[in-house]
Protein backbone atom coordinates (compact mmCIF):
# COMPACT_ATOMS: atom_id res chain seq x y z
CA UNK A 1 0.00 0.00 0.00
CA UNK A 2 2.82 2.40 0.80
CA UNK A 3 4.31 2.12 -2.32
CA UNK A 4 1.28 3.41 -3.66
CA UNK A 5 1.28 5.97 -1.93
CA UNK A 6 0.50 9.34 -3.99
CA UNK A 7 1.23 12.92 -3.62
CA UNK A 8 3.78 14.64 -0.57
CA UNK A 9 4.20 13.06 2.62
CA UNK A 10 1.47 14.28 5.42
CA UNK A 11 4.31 16.85 7.52
CA UNK A 12 3.56 16.19 11.27
CA UNK A 13 5.99 18.39 13.49
CA UNK A 14 6.89 17.42 16.66
CA UNK A 15 7.50 19.75 19.32
CA UNK A 16 10.39 17.95 21.91
CA UNK A 17 11.94 18.88 24.92
CA UNK A 18 14.40 17.63 27.41
CA UNK A 19 13.57 15.95 30.84
CA UNK A 20 13.76 17.95 33.58
CA UNK A 21 14.20 15.22 36.03
CA UNK A 22 18.16 13.97 35.50
CA UNK A 23 21.23 15.90 34.86
CA UNK A 24 22.01 13.75 31.70
CA UNK A 25 20.41 15.29 28.68
CA UNK A 26 17.51 12.83 27.26
CA UNK A 27 14.05 13.35 25.81
CA UNK A 28 11.36 14.26 28.61
CA UNK A 29 8.67 11.58 29.31
CA UNK A 30 5.72 13.84 27.87
CA UNK A 31 7.96 14.16 24.30
CA UNK A 32 8.66 10.42 24.03
CA UNK A 33 5.09 9.93 24.92
CA UNK A 34 3.90 11.93 21.97
CA UNK A 35 6.26 10.34 19.62
CA UNK A 36 5.61 7.01 20.44
CA UNK A 37 1.50 7.65 20.33
CA UNK A 38 2.47 9.19 16.70
CA UNK A 39 4.04 6.24 15.39
CA UNK A 40 2.02 3.79 16.96
CA UNK A 41 -1.46 5.82 15.85
CA UNK A 42 -0.52 7.85 13.14
CA UNK A 43 2.07 6.52 11.07
CA UNK A 44 1.81 2.87 11.60
CA UNK A 45 3.47 0.48 8.99
CA UNK A 46 2.82 3.57 6.15
CA UNK A 47 6.20 4.89 7.15
CA UNK A 48 6.81 6.55 3.34
CA UNK A 49 3.48 8.44 3.79
CA UNK A 50 4.79 10.90 6.65
CA UNK A 51 8.09 12.95 7.67
CA UNK A 52 8.17 14.20 11.00
CA UNK A 53 9.63 17.42 11.85
CA UNK A 54 11.18 18.27 15.27
CA UNK A 55 11.53 20.93 16.80
CA UNK A 56 13.61 21.64 20.26
CA UNK A 57 13.04 24.93 21.97
CA UNK A 58 16.05 25.64 24.35
CA UNK A 59 15.66 28.46 26.76
CA UNK A 60 17.88 30.61 28.06
CA UNK A 61 18.00 31.88 31.77
CA UNK A 62 15.95 34.15 32.22
CA UNK A 63 19.25 36.41 33.82
CA UNK A 64 20.78 35.33 30.76
CA UNK A 65 23.54 33.65 32.29
CA UNK A 66 23.19 29.71 31.43
CA UNK A 67 24.70 28.29 34.55
CA UNK A 68 25.00 30.72 38.08
CA UNK A 69 27.38 28.06 39.56
CA UNK A 70 29.77 28.63 36.42
CA UNK A 71 33.26 30.37 36.69
CA UNK A 72 33.83 32.13 33.68
CA UNK A 73 37.64 33.41 33.29
CA UNK A 74 38.26 33.48 29.76
CA UNK A 75 36.37 33.71 26.83
CA UNK A 76 36.88 30.13 26.13
CA UNK A 77 34.97 29.45 28.95
CA UNK A 78 32.03 30.93 27.46
CA UNK A 79 32.47 29.29 24.03
CA UNK A 80 32.59 26.12 26.61
CA UNK A 81 28.89 26.73 27.77
CA UNK A 82 27.35 27.36 24.58
CA UNK A 83 28.80 24.23 23.29
CA UNK A 84 27.62 21.90 25.81
CA UNK A 85 24.00 23.62 25.45
CA UNK A 86 24.23 22.80 21.76
CA UNK A 87 25.78 19.20 22.67
CA UNK A 88 22.94 18.55 25.11
CA UNK A 89 19.92 19.93 22.27
CA UNK A 90 21.95 17.57 19.98
CA UNK A 91 21.83 14.54 21.93
CA UNK A 92 18.24 15.01 22.67
CA UNK A 93 17.22 15.16 18.72
CA UNK A 94 19.74 12.22 18.12
CA UNK A 95 17.47 10.09 20.31
CA UNK A 96 14.51 11.10 17.53
CA UNK A 97 16.52 11.10 14.82
CA UNK A 98 17.38 7.69 15.57
CA UNK A 99 14.54 5.96 15.84
CA UNK A 100 13.21 7.26 12.66
CA UNK A 101 16.26 6.09 10.84
CA UNK A 102 15.57 2.88 12.71
CA UNK A 103 12.20 2.04 11.47
CA UNK A 104 12.34 3.86 8.14
CA UNK A 105 10.50 7.22 8.10
CA UNK A 106 11.41 10.60 6.81
CA UNK A 107 12.61 13.08 9.25
CA UNK A 108 14.25 16.35 9.92
CA UNK A 109 15.28 18.14 13.40
CA UNK A 110 16.35 21.33 14.07
CA UNK A 111 17.01 23.53 17.39
CA UNK A 112 15.99 27.47 18.39
CA UNK A 113 16.01 29.24 21.10
CA UNK A 114 13.59 31.62 23.21
CA UNK A 115 10.58 30.65 24.62
CA UNK A 116 9.00 27.33 23.50
CA UNK A 117 5.41 28.30 23.27
CA UNK A 118 6.09 31.46 20.98
CA UNK A 119 8.71 30.02 19.22
CA UNK A 120 6.90 26.83 18.20
CA UNK A 121 3.81 28.78 16.84
CA UNK A 122 6.35 31.01 14.58
CA UNK A 123 8.24 27.93 13.37
CA UNK A 124 4.58 25.73 12.58
CA UNK A 125 3.74 29.96 10.43
CA UNK A 126 7.43 29.36 8.59
CA UNK A 127 7.20 25.62 7.94
CA UNK A 128 4.06 24.82 7.43
CA UNK A 129 3.29 21.37 8.88
CA UNK A 130 0.07 19.85 7.90
CA UNK A 131 -0.23 19.50 12.31
CA UNK A 132 1.37 19.58 15.20
CA UNK A 133 1.99 16.75 17.73
CA UNK A 134 2.41 18.04 21.58
CA UNK A 135 3.33 16.54 24.30
CA UNK A 136 1.21 17.28 27.41
CA UNK A 137 2.02 16.72 31.18
CA UNK A 138 -1.71 16.96 31.88
CA UNK A 139 -1.28 18.99 34.43
CA UNK A 140 -4.54 20.30 37.24
CA UNK A 141 -5.06 23.86 37.43
CA UNK A 142 -3.75 25.09 40.18
CA UNK A 143 -0.29 23.31 38.67
CA UNK A 144 -0.66 24.78 35.49
CA UNK A 145 -0.42 28.87 36.58
CA UNK A 146 2.39 28.54 38.30
CA UNK A 147 4.29 26.50 35.58
CA UNK A 148 2.48 27.39 32.42
CA UNK A 149 1.40 24.85 29.84
CA UNK A 150 2.70 25.17 26.33
CA UNK A 151 0.66 22.49 24.86
CA UNK A 152 -2.67 24.53 25.57
CA UNK A 153 -0.82 27.40 24.06
CA UNK A 154 -0.14 26.08 20.80
CA UNK A 155 -3.93 24.48 20.67
CA UNK A 156 -5.25 27.54 20.71
CA UNK A 157 -2.59 30.01 18.74
CA UNK A 158 -0.81 28.11 16.62
CA UNK A 159 -2.03 27.94 13.24
CA UNK A 160 -2.65 24.32 12.11
CA UNK A 161 -4.17 21.27 13.57
CA UNK A 162 -2.87 20.31 16.63
CA UNK A 163 -2.92 17.70 18.84
CA UNK A 164 -1.58 17.25 22.51
CA UNK A 165 -0.84 14.00 23.86
CA UNK A 166 -0.89 13.56 27.77
CA UNK A 167 1.74 11.96 29.55
CA UNK A 168 0.60 8.28 30.63
CA UNK A 169 -0.39 8.78 34.44
CA UNK A 170 1.72 5.46 35.43
CA UNK A 171 4.90 7.32 33.86
CA UNK A 172 4.45 10.76 35.81
CA UNK A 173 6.80 11.01 37.98
CA UNK A 174 7.04 12.04 41.65
CA UNK A 175 6.74 15.45 40.94
CA UNK A 176 4.13 15.69 38.54
CA UNK A 177 5.60 18.99 37.41
CA UNK A 178 8.46 17.18 36.58
CA UNK A 179 8.49 15.59 33.19
CA UNK B 1 2.66 -2.14 4.10
CA UNK B 2 -1.19 -2.34 5.07
CA UNK B 3 -1.39 -6.32 4.92
CA UNK B 4 1.55 -6.10 7.10
CA UNK B 5 -0.64 -4.06 9.59
CA UNK B 6 -0.73 -5.84 12.76
CA UNK B 7 -2.99 -5.32 15.67
CA UNK B 8 -6.17 -3.13 15.99
CA UNK B 9 -6.61 -0.70 14.17
CA UNK B 10 -6.81 3.20 14.93
CA UNK B 11 -10.12 4.20 15.59
CA UNK B 12 -10.74 7.58 15.22
CA UNK B 13 -13.99 9.10 16.56
CA UNK B 14 -15.49 12.01 13.98
CA UNK B 15 -18.16 14.23 15.36
CA UNK B 16 -20.33 15.81 12.59
CA UNK B 17 -23.16 17.57 12.22
CA UNK B 18 -25.84 18.50 9.70
CA UNK B 19 -25.54 22.47 8.03
CA UNK B 20 -27.42 25.16 9.38
CA UNK B 21 -27.64 26.59 6.13
CA UNK B 22 -30.07 24.71 3.74
CA UNK B 23 -33.13 23.03 4.57
CA UNK B 24 -32.40 19.51 2.80
CA UNK B 25 -30.26 17.31 5.47
CA UNK B 26 -26.65 16.99 4.76
CA UNK B 27 -23.07 17.26 6.40
CA UNK B 28 -21.84 20.98 7.70
CA UNK B 29 -18.69 22.60 6.01
CA UNK B 30 -16.94 21.95 8.94
CA UNK B 31 -17.91 18.36 9.26
CA UNK B 32 -16.79 17.31 5.55
CA UNK B 33 -13.82 19.14 6.44
CA UNK B 34 -12.33 17.74 9.16
CA UNK B 35 -13.74 13.98 7.69
CA UNK B 36 -11.61 15.04 4.27
CA UNK B 37 -9.13 16.01 6.31
CA UNK B 38 -8.71 12.68 8.67
CA UNK B 39 -8.64 10.84 5.19
CA UNK B 40 -6.13 12.70 2.89
CA UNK B 41 -3.49 13.46 5.86
CA UNK B 42 -3.87 10.62 8.63
CA UNK B 43 -5.38 7.69 6.90
CA UNK B 44 -4.26 8.19 3.33
CA UNK B 45 -3.68 4.71 1.58
CA UNK B 46 -3.88 2.91 4.61
CA UNK B 47 -7.38 1.89 4.91
CA UNK B 48 -6.78 -1.30 6.85
CA UNK B 49 -5.06 -0.07 9.41
CA UNK B 50 -7.91 2.52 10.13
CA UNK B 51 -11.47 2.36 11.33
CA UNK B 52 -13.62 5.43 11.34
CA UNK B 53 -16.52 6.17 14.14
CA UNK B 54 -19.04 8.48 13.58
CA UNK B 55 -21.08 10.28 16.40
CA UNK B 56 -23.98 12.65 15.21
CA UNK B 57 -25.52 14.37 17.99
CA UNK B 58 -29.44 15.61 17.43
CA UNK B 59 -30.27 18.67 19.56
CA UNK B 60 -33.83 18.70 20.64
CA UNK B 61 -35.71 21.86 20.64
CA UNK B 62 -35.21 23.74 23.87
CA UNK B 63 -39.23 23.63 24.65
CA UNK B 64 -39.18 20.53 24.17
CA UNK B 65 -41.30 20.80 20.63
CA UNK B 66 -39.39 19.87 17.04
CA UNK B 67 -40.97 22.09 15.02
CA UNK B 68 -43.24 25.41 16.24
CA UNK B 69 -45.00 25.69 12.77
CA UNK B 70 -46.78 21.92 12.81
CA UNK B 71 -49.90 21.23 13.91
CA UNK B 72 -50.39 18.19 15.43
CA UNK B 73 -53.85 16.87 15.42
CA UNK B 74 -52.89 12.78 16.04
CA UNK B 75 -50.67 10.94 17.89
CA UNK B 76 -49.64 9.75 14.25
CA UNK B 77 -48.30 13.86 14.12
CA UNK B 78 -45.75 12.98 16.65
CA UNK B 79 -44.77 9.90 15.30
CA UNK B 80 -44.04 11.67 11.78
CA UNK B 81 -41.74 14.45 13.58
CA UNK B 82 -39.82 11.72 15.14
CA UNK B 83 -39.22 9.61 11.82
CA UNK B 84 -38.81 12.66 9.91
CA UNK B 85 -35.79 13.76 12.50
CA UNK B 86 -34.28 9.90 12.61
CA UNK B 87 -34.69 9.99 8.81
CA UNK B 88 -32.27 13.78 8.34
CA UNK B 89 -29.88 12.26 11.15
CA UNK B 90 -29.99 8.84 9.45
CA UNK B 91 -29.13 10.57 5.83
CA UNK B 92 -26.56 12.25 7.21
CA UNK B 93 -24.53 9.14 8.60
CA UNK B 94 -25.44 7.48 4.96
CA UNK B 95 -22.91 10.44 3.49
CA UNK B 96 -19.93 9.48 6.02
CA UNK B 97 -20.75 5.48 5.50
CA UNK B 98 -21.12 5.32 1.85
CA UNK B 99 -17.82 7.45 1.54
CA UNK B 100 -15.94 5.22 3.59
CA UNK B 101 -17.29 2.12 1.81
CA UNK B 102 -16.56 3.37 -1.14
CA UNK B 103 -12.69 3.64 -0.23
CA UNK B 104 -12.62 0.36 1.87
CA UNK B 105 -12.21 1.83 5.51
CA UNK B 106 -13.95 0.37 8.08
CA UNK B 107 -16.61 2.80 10.14
CA UNK B 108 -19.47 2.67 12.52
CA UNK B 109 -21.72 5.22 12.87
CA UNK B 110 -24.50 6.14 15.22
CA UNK B 111 -26.33 8.76 16.67
CA UNK B 112 -27.42 9.91 20.45
CA UNK B 113 -29.60 13.02 21.22
CA UNK B 114 -28.46 15.91 23.94
CA UNK B 115 -26.26 18.51 24.00
CA UNK B 116 -23.79 17.85 21.40
CA UNK B 117 -20.57 18.72 23.78
CA UNK B 118 -21.53 16.58 26.61
CA UNK B 119 -22.55 13.99 24.78
CA UNK B 120 -19.45 13.59 22.47
CA UNK B 121 -17.52 13.79 25.66
CA UNK B 122 -19.65 11.11 27.00
CA UNK B 123 -19.27 8.84 23.75
CA UNK B 124 -15.40 9.18 24.39
CA UNK B 125 -15.60 7.79 27.78
CA UNK B 126 -17.98 4.94 26.68
CA UNK B 127 -16.44 4.21 23.26
CA UNK B 128 -12.51 5.21 24.09
CA UNK B 129 -11.11 5.95 20.74
CA UNK B 130 -7.72 6.57 19.81
CA UNK B 131 -8.73 10.39 18.96
CA UNK B 132 -11.13 12.01 18.65
CA UNK B 133 -11.55 14.23 15.01
CA UNK B 134 -14.47 17.30 15.35
CA UNK B 135 -14.66 20.07 12.73
CA UNK B 136 -14.14 23.72 13.77
CA UNK B 137 -15.93 27.04 12.23
CA UNK B 138 -12.90 29.11 13.39
CA UNK B 139 -15.63 31.43 15.13
CA UNK B 140 -13.35 34.47 16.85
CA UNK B 141 -13.69 35.40 20.61
CA UNK B 142 -17.02 37.75 20.10
CA UNK B 143 -19.21 35.24 17.79
CA UNK B 144 -17.96 32.15 20.29
CA UNK B 145 -19.91 33.71 23.59
CA UNK B 146 -23.05 33.64 21.29
CA UNK B 147 -23.28 30.50 19.80
CA UNK B 148 -20.74 28.64 21.78
CA UNK B 149 -18.37 26.19 20.44
CA UNK B 150 -18.64 22.41 20.53
CA UNK B 151 -15.01 22.02 19.51
CA UNK B 152 -12.92 24.21 21.89
CA UNK B 153 -15.38 22.36 25.04
CA UNK B 154 -14.29 18.76 23.82
CA UNK B 155 -10.23 20.13 23.29
CA UNK B 156 -10.76 21.04 26.99
CA UNK B 157 -12.83 17.98 28.14
CA UNK B 158 -12.98 14.77 25.81
CA UNK B 159 -10.82 12.13 27.85
CA UNK B 160 -8.83 11.30 24.50
CA UNK B 161 -6.58 13.29 21.93
CA UNK B 162 -8.57 15.72 20.22
CA UNK B 163 -7.97 17.68 17.12
CA UNK B 164 -9.59 20.17 15.88
CA UNK B 165 -9.70 20.96 12.16
CA UNK B 166 -10.60 24.57 10.99
CA UNK B 167 -12.73 24.91 8.28
CA UNK B 168 -10.74 26.32 5.31
CA UNK B 169 -11.69 30.31 5.12
CA UNK B 170 -12.19 30.61 1.40
CA UNK B 171 -15.32 27.61 2.22
CA UNK B 172 -16.75 29.89 4.99
CA UNK B 173 -20.90 30.50 4.11
CA UNK B 174 -21.63 34.56 4.09
CA UNK B 175 -23.18 34.36 7.56
CA UNK B 176 -19.48 32.58 9.36
CA UNK B 177 -21.74 31.49 12.13
CA UNK B 178 -23.95 29.28 9.62
CA UNK B 179 -22.06 26.21 8.74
Amino acid sequence: MAAAESGEPTRIMVAVNESTIKGYPHASISSRGAFDWTLKKIVRSNTSAFKLLFIHVQVPDEDGFDDMDSVYASPEDFRTTKRRDKIRGLHLLEYFVKHCHEIGIACEAWIKKGDPKEVICHEVNRVQPDFLVVGSRGLGPFQKVFVGTVSEFCVKHADCPVIAIKRNAAQAPQDPVDD
